[in-house]
């Protein structure tokens, strides 16, 4: 297997994380597309992901997967347990929804703030940019953590009590905070608590 | 099960469309919140989804999913064949990218437009509006429209050869996109052709 990522992005930390978590590391050579540099750009990234974008898997067959979730959800179910998607209708369901939610409101969210908001990738990377925008979204950035650390009241993880892909997008979502300066205010302690947790893992490190 | 909707808005179109593929239409029972009246809003809804949005499957355990495709994927677990969101670990990925690609670039990109460069819900329920942004994103459409429309000129589905998920999220986007006036190019004939094929399911007519 191969990944078209740029280290230290914030999507291609997800699927390092991911890679990591399910022992799987070690099984893929890593490309790297210097995406500063517009390498995403050029006719034979396009050929790979049309939509021009950071991380893709390439399977030996030559089968290209792009969008971080569909590639978690490959490598969790071609690789054995831990499940990271879980298991059985309801449970997928449910970790499928927290991670949907914590991608929107929280990375997604700060990407546009990075790049709408402030200097982003350089002004070559932009043919649209909006300033408004960009800030709007990094309130909702804020009301994200806010809901993440109400949920962590009563929850160990971001989808109940085992870590999953959830984890992982909030992972990737609080290291591009950390990046752009938008810190966690100080009395969301469970989701201090949560950080504590999760960046301890071994797999927090292949990502940085 | 009940569905918490808002009879013809998009994503409740998503959950009634999977329901009538996997036959379950008539084992739910709808509920609804009328959305421009602020219903979603209520302490009673934000206790069923803190993101305030519609659609929300409950079981009858009191299991609450929310996220279209946190739904569809329960829903297709949860019944027979033939499969909306895939079968093995590659499959399911491709139809997991495919999906996302036309959730973003067409669904999301429209929603966006309508909330922000039209009048969308009324006054009331705006606290934030940015016209450039929601005009940005109808050219995120009309790219997202041109690369469907090149990947249909080989591939009978959005996903391939079947009707799958990314398909449902393509319906829901184009019946969007006509409810607002943005009109799919006359140039792009392999859309047109899809639409004609799904727009004469069944399914269809129950979202409208
Ligand atoms: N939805 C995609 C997003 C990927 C993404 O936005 N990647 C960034 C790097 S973190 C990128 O390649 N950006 C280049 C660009 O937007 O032009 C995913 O889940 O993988
Ligand atoms: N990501 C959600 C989006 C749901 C959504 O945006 N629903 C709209 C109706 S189509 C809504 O409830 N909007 C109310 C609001 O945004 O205040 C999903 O996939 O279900």
């Amino acid at each position: 297997m191969k990944v078209y990522e740029f280290k230290g992005f914030a999507n291609p930390a997800r699927v390092r994380i991911a890679l990591a978590e399910k022992g799987l590391f070690d099984k893929v050579e890593f490309i790297q597309v210097n995406v500063p540099a517009g390498e995403h750009r050029t006719p034979e990234f396009l050929a790979k992901n049309p939509s021009g974008v950071v991380p893709v898997l390439e399977l030996d067959d030559g089968t290209q997967i792009s969008e971080s979730t569909a590639i978690t959800e490959y490598l969790d179910q071609s690789a054995g347990e831990p499940t990271l998607t879980g298991k059985g209708a309801k449970e997928r369901a449910y970790i499928h929804m927290r991670q949907r939610k914590i991608e929107s409101g929280l990375l997604e969210a700060i990407g546009h703030y990075f790049h709408h908001a402030t200097d982003g990738l350089g002004p070559q990377n932009y043919a649209h940019k909006n300033k408004e925008w960009g800030e709007y979204q990094k309130s909702v950035v804020l009301k994200t953590m806010k809901a993440m650390d109400d949920y962590l009241a009563s929850n160990e993880y971001l989808a109940g009590d085992k870590f999953t892909v959830a984890d992982i997008t909030g992972m990737a979502g609080f290291a591009f905070c950390d990046f752009v300066k938008v810190e966690t205010p100080a009395e969301l302690k469970n989701l201090a608590a949560w950080k504590g947790r999760v960046f301890s893992r071994p797999s927090a490190a292949v990502a940085a």
